[in-house]
């Protein structure tokens, strides 16, 4: 039996949405584990009295008390120093004492990957940590990496996100063999900044299915199953596509009276978490605006990740491409 | 009385959009140059004639013959040396001798860039040149630069973009101090990349009206009239986003029997071409799939630059900042 820890404070819509987002994923048939509520006691024991919680579900919550929170605005570094109380601070050492499997927020995003780097470390053999997240493509999802952990990704960096996002892929697609791409200006290998020129000649030799260099139009048509980039790509293109999504409903709304009821498959929140890939714990880091839909989403992330072992397939992957002669640009 | 060089031969609809784009341009009452055609005489003078062009407006074209063509699979520097008597090269010639004032071309968008640093130049004080163009946004436009012309930027190289976005947008917005936002991936001045957080510090030193920086969700809400970024970055993003377009018009396409008239809107080839911004000449770069108005509005903006004198502005601010202790980073 799994415990996934649940920061019951990150989000803009605390602790309302953690919550509601944790007894759905209690209510799922699918989802086995106990959920542990981190974050002020007495508000959360508040909202589970306001929401009549079956004591059926109540047993399998679990609180533990954080009398801080790192608020949106705070710097992440300085947060994760000198918060020691906060419900993220007092999540990952939990989850670093193994007293839970996992942790998940939908709080500041810089302090979850400064937090999970320093207090889980990285997997064996991984150099830099990176953001996963499923951008929605005319064919379905691609998993794009690092959209924000990592800048001034060196070429091994980028080798091993593609690994990582491999692995991630087949776990959650059901494809044994998913696509990676690395995104760049040109399909042609020598096409690309300095970075992924070099990263390309390394992806190449790995065991992964890669599938080249993909462009920016590549994304959105669904070309390939996992899109690799340097953190600072990634981050600003997972901003714009958030924006594209009210530009769409924008338009839309422009020719018709109402909505129609299906345009939230292009909303980014029903994708739950994106995981922090290449720290030695399971880290989920949700959108500051999750709906309990998401949240829950995550949760269920979560148990998969656990379940699977997913680092443990990680850390191997990374050993069997883990040669001198990669690494010459990556410290 | 100018003469704007069009590129006949360039484009995936190459000699009929050019040329229609030309008569087009020649029609209208604001427009008062002579165009010169480059390109394979036999093929333009079977063109003008299937047209019925009139007398009035045959006079103001001049044809240049040129043998070879440059294809969009053809790699862009080779193709530039090895090919001597194509449109592109024949045309940048041309230009460079001042047989014409300005040049565009749909054609190669690679060899247009290397082409035009190599036979123009570039304008005094300018280290690397880059490709600014106009996306749609909730507001209006944003102009974008660079969007291909130069990655792996230095702070200094940002810097310089700044200024002649500036410029450029002081002529083709009727704003006097348009903003200036420096793409990042966070608000704060220390978020950002290597090159983006020097950039920052460079660019708040000069007397352009800097915003500060910027991040992906702010292109589409318009939130600055110039957006600065590294070539890769730019590039990515532009791709990203015409495919957006596509996806909108799928999503519409999928409420609508037919598409609402004025979707042209979100179609970035209404805005013409995108000039290459520090080559001493005018050199423009529109998009293979260019249609005649897409033609005729690049061809109106050459003459724009050419009688706005935008390189000699260009030169002038980028003097005033040519300071030693700014280039430490530079080449």
């Amino acid at each position: 039996m799994s415990l996934i820890l649940l920061d019951a404070m990150g989000g803009d819509f605390a602790p309302k949405n953690p919550i509601e987002g944790a007894i759905l994923a209690l209510k799922d048939k699918n989802f086995n584990s106990d959920i542990g509520l981190v974050g002020d006691e007495k508000l959360i024991n508040e909202s589970l009295n306001n929401l009549n919680v079956d004591q059926d579900l109540l047993k399998r919550i679990e609180i533990f008390h954080a009398s801080e929170v790192i608020s949106m605005h705070d710097s992440p570094t300085k947060a994760i120093k000198e918060k020691g109380n906060s419900s993220i601070v007092v999540g990952l050492k939990l989850h670093k004492q193994k007293v839970g499997d996992a942790f998940i927020s939908a709080g500041n995003t810089g302090a979850m990957a400064a937090g999970s780097l320093l207090i889980l470390g990285r997997i064996k053999g991984i150099y830099r940590p990176a953001i996963a997240t499923f951008f929605p493509t005319l064919k379905g999802k691609t998993l794009v990496l690092d959209v924000g952990a990592t800048v001034d990704c060196k070429p091994f960096n980028l080798m091993q996100f593609a690994i990582m996002g491999s692995v991630y892929m087949k776990i959650f697609s059901g494809n044994l063999n998913p696509t990676v791409g690395l995104l760049s200006i040109g399909e042609e290998p020598t096409k690309g900044n300095d970075a992924t020129v070099k990263a390309h000649q390394l992806i190449k030799q790995t065991n992964i299915n890669f599938y080249g260099n993909i462009e920016g139009k590549d994304i959105i048509k669904g070309v390939v199953d996992v899109a690799v980039c340097d953190g600072f790509v990634g981050n600003v293109l997972l901003k714009f596509y958030e924006s594209v999504g009210d530009f769409i409903r924008s338009v839309i709304l422009k020719y018709l009276k109402e909505p129609p009821s299906d345009l939230s498959t292009y909303d980014y929140q029903n994708y739950g978490g994106a995981p922090l890939l290449g720290v030695d714990g399971i880290s989920i880091i949700s959108h500051g605006k999750s709906s309990p839909l998401a949240i829950k989403n995550a949760i269920l992330v979560a148990e998969r990740m656990v379940e699977e072992k997913l680092n443990k397939k990680i850390e191997k992957e990374i050993e069997l491409f883990d040669k001198d002669e990669y690494k010459q640009d990556a410290v």
